[in-house]
């Protein structure tokens, strides 16, 4: 069905973009800037094929920034009259509920034509009455040729592939990680600013990156932080915010060290916000049905010493420790993270269940934007 | 895909039908005789496209009638094969649970073949943890290209509505309104007299109306009043039979006397049920997990005083207020209702995300019904 | 869409299998030497068109070889460039929650391109508030082709079967029967040794068959006994091990006379297993959101005495009643068993929908296997 569709002029494939309201100031960089700069390197994203993504820190820099190009063509381009996962069948198995970040993944599967078995609530499965993820793993097998796991523990990723046999993508495991939140992440900031997908030419520009929160216990931040590595050498330093005498924990220490990141460790926001280049706001944690919330120092408005140019961050879903007076101001950046979250998720899955070719013209276009 | 796939003849394209079991006596309107009479106007519809659905009375009576006459069509033919919604997808967000109405509107997605996100319980959103619906509806702009929402608050269109820039549709709002509802309510109507679509050409014949039920606080026999206005020229008299002191609610009583329907309110069913054309019955009110039951004196069975020629109208679940003893009486128009709401939701679909050319030989087809 | 797509070679559509884990010596029958045997009979199959699905004993034996020959052929065979369900409507009802049986199902049906609607929470419904199962019916006959439901009471199917007149497919009721769990585990079977679906060529070579369960109380394992009756002629004795004075229930016993089967009750494991060639697990019973378990004379493990060359079936989910250290040993017949279930589901929804001549090709090859 798909391969003899014919492939509709790429103008007329672009997509009708929702628009901000007007008046607002949020940021929504331009996809383009960031794919057309230069093309997708396709090699780099074939070494993902039937791989697990379970940790910010499997992907190279060039993973990353490769998927980030491919996204920001998806955000731009219709890709559905392609139908690049045609045939392809995804379980969505939320031991953990939450709306978001599943239906931010069956967004995904569908524009690219993929088709859903949706596990919304654990509490519908076996597993809540005392099935091993062993076992659900190997009935996986037959069912899906994907699975998209979160779950309440950490080592569930562990549990099970003890059992699959085909690609598991960590949706969030306990206080583990993840990964794909911090690709969101680092798309947002690759589109913001393109040259981070390349050497930095003058190193005094470098940026420095704020965390309020504790990566040594929230998956989200701590897989952003490991991802930032990557890009060490665009980082001046890392400085993390938070009431915890430890936030980081032994592994994500262990991990700053080797990278040669400068970090720091504070509780006081007010002295540190106003050099922050980008504040990634995660002082808050949904765990289950319940959250842990910092405490009002913790919390950002637009009434905060921000820097004029600097950006915020933040994974969603928020309380009040991110005050809606910001989300006019050109501070927001997590909109536009939100709203890429589908298109990073569209680029790994092609990626990861071998589909890339189902865009040849698209890809050509690409690949001599100068002729 | 679709634009490519060749169409069938059109009577290869008729749909088998499911027939009501054969004792049964139950109104089966044959959706020819509404949609043969004349052609369908689709300019009307055109007006529909990227609009919000969110009350009754929005709609005019011509939009009313081309819907209603659309969804007939739709109901007489097989649609799939023209694809019309390939491509668009759908949020079902059942913040307040209810399986008839989503099932019913994804039904009418999956027929026409657009896709599906659905939120099947509001317990597994970040809603019930605390989050905003406007962030929610910043979620879905880029998630969806429509979001189907159902919530237990009447506010809760206003608040999605801060951000969301995709076409909503109201599903039921708290004690606020359902129209999509009234638009199945009054499609039943409609085949069964498809003279209500055009002006009364005989003044004596107009309908007694008659509710069971409190349109002030309930939101389908609220919609189906409201909706009732734009028929005001073959209504005779509107009779609301409640428990209640005053059932309409300020809104709606201001809005029927604009309209220039006489109306009355009574707590006695045995005394004005044989005087009405049309009986819509919904003396129960179900509310999140409970519902509120009027006394006996409210019920319906085969033994009830109703005029011969009457008919029964029903938004349905039921509990014991309406008794099967109707279900295979000429009384029930109500399993047709339900039956046509998947199509009347399917015609106003097609509307509001702009796929009404996707069948162009039916339309014209119908358009030169005499050629 | 599905009828112009033109059907790559056979060999082209050969299904990439998930293979076991190397150090596994778990049993994965070749599908190849079930359905490459003899050409599959579609008219047998053509019989459950249009049919309810709704206990093992309605099936004949020449329908089950039939199916578990179809179910053989989809395994080997990508089917989804096929589209055998096109514009077919499925509703999954899980009254009664059971994750890996809808998701079993909404694999099969996602695999032949047809489409969901999921009720995968009884809870959510309309049900729940106390509308009857005869009203769901109707509202289901305008929403979908057909209905695959699961409920915890015994009398549901003959409830919604009042109005539903669309094939129903029972997916579990209550204490009474789950035919399709009982087709996957004669596929198993019938993978395992081909010559099941002939008459048996040499009468001493007859199989023991015991059941570790209480078949007058769990559907799983009465409805697998129920089909072995249309096996008799290969069965020397059924052997049914339970703590349970009764285990078969009334209605049982009697099959069993009727079909002439050899049958005995004990409440001794170890004296029996080492005579037996296939183990049917059961001793635990999932009932909705609690399960009763026996107790531990009736688990197994690999020190049980089991005959080298006997065989484990168990339709899962399982606890510590089958022990994981069976399940890479060469008695593991469980994993393969729960792998086909989706296969011969596929097969049977094409048949009940009408949908077999889907793949001509495909049949005319298998149909003279010997040119």
């Amino acid at each position: 069905m798909n391969e003899e569709t014919p492939l509709p002029p790429p103008e007329e494939a672009e997509r009708a973009s929702i628009e901000p309201p007007e008046d607002s100031k949020a940021i929504r960089p331009e996809p383009g800037d960031l794919f057309e700069r230069n093309a997708v390197d396709l090699n780099v994203l074939r070494e993902l094929e039937g791989e697990n993504i379970l940790v910010a820190g499997q992907f190279s820099f060039e993973q990353v920034c490769e998927l980030c190009k491919l996204a920001a063509m998806l955000e731009k381009l219709e890709i559905w009259p392609y139908h690049p996962l045609d045939g392809k069948i995804f379980v969505t198995a939320f031991f953990e509920a939450s709306t978001r970040t599943r239906t931010s993944f069956e967004s995904a599967i569908l524009r690219l034509d993929g088709k859903v078995i949706s596990i919304a609530d654990g509490r519908t499965t076996g597993q809540a009455k005392g099935e091993s993820l062993a076992d659900i793993g190997e009935m996986f097998n037959g069912y899906a040729d994907c699975v998209i796991m979160r779950h309440t523990d950490t080592d569930s990723t562990d549990q099970i592939l003890q059992n699959l046999r085909i690609p598991l993508i960590n949706a969030g495991n306990g206080s583990g990680e993840h990964p794909t939140q911090a690709l969101a992440d680092w798309f947002a900031l690759l589109k913001w600013k393109p040259e981070l997908a390349l050497p930095p030419v003058d190193k005094s520009n470098k940026l420095n990156l704020g965390i309020l929160g504790t990566p040594g216990s929230m998956r989200a931040v701590k897989s952003f932080l490991l991802m930032a590595l990557l890009f060490h050498e665009h980082i001046d330093k890392v400085t993390v915010i938070s009431e915890m005498a430890d936030p980081f924990g032994e592994e994500v220490t262990e991990e700053l060290r080797k990278g040669g990141i400068d970090y720091e460790v504070s509780n006081d926001v007010r002295e540190h916000l106003p050099e922050l280049d980008i504040i990634y706001m995660n002082s808050i944690a949904f765990l289950g049905d319940s959250y842990k919330n910092m405490d009002s120092r913790f919390k950002l408005d637009s009434s905060s010493p921000i820097k004029e140019s600097a950006v915020i961050l933040h994974p969603l879903a928020r309380l009040d420790e991110l005050d809606t007076s910001l989300d006019k101001t050109p501070h927001n950046l997590y909109f536009s993270q939100a709203h890429g979250a589908v298109f990073i998720r569209q680029a790994l899955l092609m990626s990861v269940l071998g589909r890339l070719n189902a865009l040849p013209q698209m890809m050509d276009l690409n690949q001599n934007p100068s002729d």
